[in-house]
């Protein structure tokens, strides 16, 4: 298959997304020229608002492979990424993201991730969502146990 | 129950995280006073990238509640959440971050957000991960599909 094959499988499912009810957003996880994971919008009919057709997809993808780690996957995705969801793109260790739609195209249909990318953007203390610290120093044991265990497995 | 003895529950989430060989992170999100989900990070257990602690816990205050909206809900979680959880728990309307652990500490123990930090916050032709845009006026025909319905649930 080929990068527009790729692109036009997870545009069908951003249409499969409206028709279910979610928004319309698809993606799909490909590595060594096969997809191994695909979602959709889920949002609303899943009752889950972290249902972006990215986050789906890699899940799936995870699911199908059995591993947390994507690396050297390519995610081609309806529209831009949400922070969430490059976050989630990011910690899957992804290597590409090839987009349809811009944020500001989704913006134009009343997704606004403007206000998120500025969000995650601004230093903790200037945040619109406010953040508090408490407890730091008993949070901190779980830390220290997991530095200390010998078996681990980082990630 | 008290705005300390959410902490301690999220805290204690966090050691089973450790316990049970994913990352040490633990969550609550709390309504009304009353815990409504709760998560440990299941990274690698799960073999899903995005199952971090923040994140299993609005999944499951959303199971438990049957909606995707949380607004007014407080979220407690044992580390200063990364991006991805941030954008999360923005989706999720929740009004309020309590965190225990800064990610000064995360990073001190191999779980470095800041690069994710600095990626999202860059101008996508800066990025470490590559995005390229494909089939613009394709991707866009499923958001005409979602202006034109008539039926549709925004969130």
């Amino acid at each position: 298959m080929s990068d527009a094959a790729f692109m036009a499988r997870a545009i069908a499912l951003s249409h499969d997304g409206v028709a279910a009810g979610g928004g319309p957003f698809g993606a799909v996880v490909v590595r060594n020229g096969v997809i191994i994971g695909e979602g959709r919008n889920n949002v609303v009919p899943g009752r889950d608002p972290t249902a972006h057709a990215e986050v789906m997809a890699l899940r799936d993808a995870c699911a199908r492979t059995g591993s947390h780690d994507l690396s050297g996957a390519v995610i081609y995705t309806s529209c831009e990424p949400c922070p969430m969801c490059l976050g989630a793109i990011w910690w899957a260790r992804c290597a590409e993201v090839v987009y349809g739609n811009g944020r500001a195209e989704a913006a134009g249909i009343g997704f606004d991730d403007a206000a998120i990318y500025e969000e995650v953007a601004r230093p903790i203390d200037s945040r619109a969502l406010p953040l508090r610290r408490l407890m730091a120093a008993e949070a901190f044991s779980a830390f220290q146990a997991w530095a200390d265990k010998a078996d681990k497995t980082p990630y």
